[in-house]
């Protein structure tokens, strides 16, 4: 026998490709870390970054299912995303595939549409308690608003994302029920929306409860391909729920890069899935993303350097160590 | 219409169980913080500290699959856990449930079998680098010296665990050999292992590489009942390994308290799943552990405080906002 083998230089990590039969052979990853991440975040990040970011983004691959850059909502509401109009003029001029704003009505739609943009999302809840939080109306209130601006969107020959909100649980109401989303997702397809997006907004869903939301939500009419998936990893459920959604049929997933954002409801939680997490799991299995991980992860890395904080993202953190920061800036 | 619903008081979160009728309904949830997780901490915790955090978790169920409570190896290769005899007299008198001490050689399980336990474990390298590395042997070496401390453990009435680390990947060689992996973990078994627990050492893993590795393991004659997986999450694929490895019968699973550990090959990087959001996956696949997730939050928090940092553990940062800290000490 012979003697041990010495360990010489460390391998530079790479997700192994090892395909499930069972599963698609593309996913879409939708980013969602300029609007959802950093309106979720507490600094105020400046316009030219989060424009560099976008650029960096959309290099590494990101316009390929989706960029959302911004949100054109009252700086009132959201001051993380006052500039709206501002980084919107610095990244669509020229800008490499699909960017996407979202607008809580028809002065943002119409805001959005002067800024140049193709592609707008809307935003509906589910419950009650979330829709008068954070849209000032209820449940039923937060679908008429969303059907109506996305019909003067499709009429102005622009296409509309619709997130659901509160998919999968609520902060105040806990449950929710799964026969209730997938009616609204149904309505809400039904009003125009080509992409129905069931938020698990606060993180609390398992891959049992996925199954089941898909399945209903398919039942009530809502096509496969026109589902994404939008998950929280605030209970670390994210990527198990991913592998569940992607077994029931589903092909494009919602991610903020380094996972970006924060939970509102949980102090110090973790909030969007991040974006180099759920490329590692879906290189691993063999899925195109049409993604650069490395350049993801320098993205991460350069924005965590510009807004001296770390987001929460488990292949940031370990990636780094294997990826020179020579090249990050 | 009525007018919205005012948020009150936020809901207690808790997992929401909707089971999947092709997952068992009983899990074991093998606890590992007080060994794997602390001899991977930079810290040197107190030994009245480490036996309180194991009569926690006893209290919190982890007896119920089992706890491994502490290394008998000689100081100088692990100083963290050079105080074993001493934990292992506060913590085993009157201890309920299942104890468990990792030994590396006979002298070890000389020493285990005088402080009380009846269950041990033993470490076998599925590559080359890490046995030269860690264990100062070969592969080969390293399951040799295993199988002769399986059969004296055997003789002396007492049950072995057998891990096989590196199953997944290898922070020097890369890729690791599945039939190499399956066969190595079938010659475990033979040589008197009740259980082969499958190490994803470097969490590298993703759940088609998951399911052929079982799948292979299975087919070289280790039953499933005897198959345990032992993840990590330095990428965050622990718990989508998870799901992979249930969905194949997989029935054992091990965690470390708070996500215990670090990963020595990537600076800053996550080691051991976390107990607490395993725990949270498999309630809310409906999926009965015998674990009490509260009380595994408080034993987190607590350690927390006595060591002055936090674990990686998602679920712990955002139940901790919503349990009341005055019952952790």
């Amino acid at each position: 026998m012979s003697g041990p083998v010495k360990p010489g230089t460390l391998w530079k990590p790479v997700p192994r490709p090892v395909p499930d039969p069972d599963l698609p052979r593309t996913v879409r990853v939708y980013e969602v870390g300029p609007r959802d991440g950093l309106q979720a975040e507490t600094d105020v990040v400046p316009a030219a970054t989060k424009a560099e970011l976008c650029r960096r983004l959309l290099a590494a691959g990101a316009g390929k299912a989706g960029l959302e850059v911004t949100s054109f909502v009252p700086p009132s509401w959201i001051p993380q995303l006052a500039d709206a109009a501002e980084v919107s003029a610095e990244v669509l001029p020229g800008a490499s595939g699909r960017t996407v704003a979202l607008v809580p009505n028809s002065r943002g739609l119409y805001n959005a549409m002067n800024a140049g943009y193709d592609d707008v999302a809307v935003v509906v809840s589910a419950t009650d308690s979330f829709a008068a939080a954070n849209l000032n109306t209820t449940a039923r209130g937060s679908l008429e608003t969303a059907a109506k601006v996305t019909a003067e969107a499709n009429n102005a020959g622009r296409n509309v994302r619709g997130y659901l909100s509160m998919s999968f649980g609520d902060p105040w109401e806990g449950d929710v029920s799964a026969a209730k989303v997938a009616t609204m997702a149904a309505e809400l397809h039904a009003a125009g929306c080509t992409t129905v997006a069931l938020g698990d907004t606060v993180g609390l869903g398992t891959p049992g409860q996925v199954t089941d939301v898909i399945r209903r939500t398919v039942e009530a009419g809502v096509p496969k391909t026109a589902l994404a998936m939008h998950f929280h990893d605030t209970y670390g459920q994210g990527l198990a729920n991913v592998l569940a959604a992607l077994k029931s049929g589903v092909t494009e997933f919602d991610a903020a890069v380094g996972g970006l954002g924060r939970c509102p409801y949980a102090a110090g939680a973790t909030g969007n899935l991040a974006t180099e997490d759920l490329v590692w799991m879906l290189h691993g299995l063999g899925i195109d993303t049409g993604l650069d991980l490395t350049a993801l992860v320098r993205t991460s890395r350069w924005l965590a350097a510009e807004r001296g904080t770390t987001g929460p993202s488990r292949v940031l953190k370990a990636l780094s160590a294997h990826v020179p920061e020579e090249d990050d800036q």
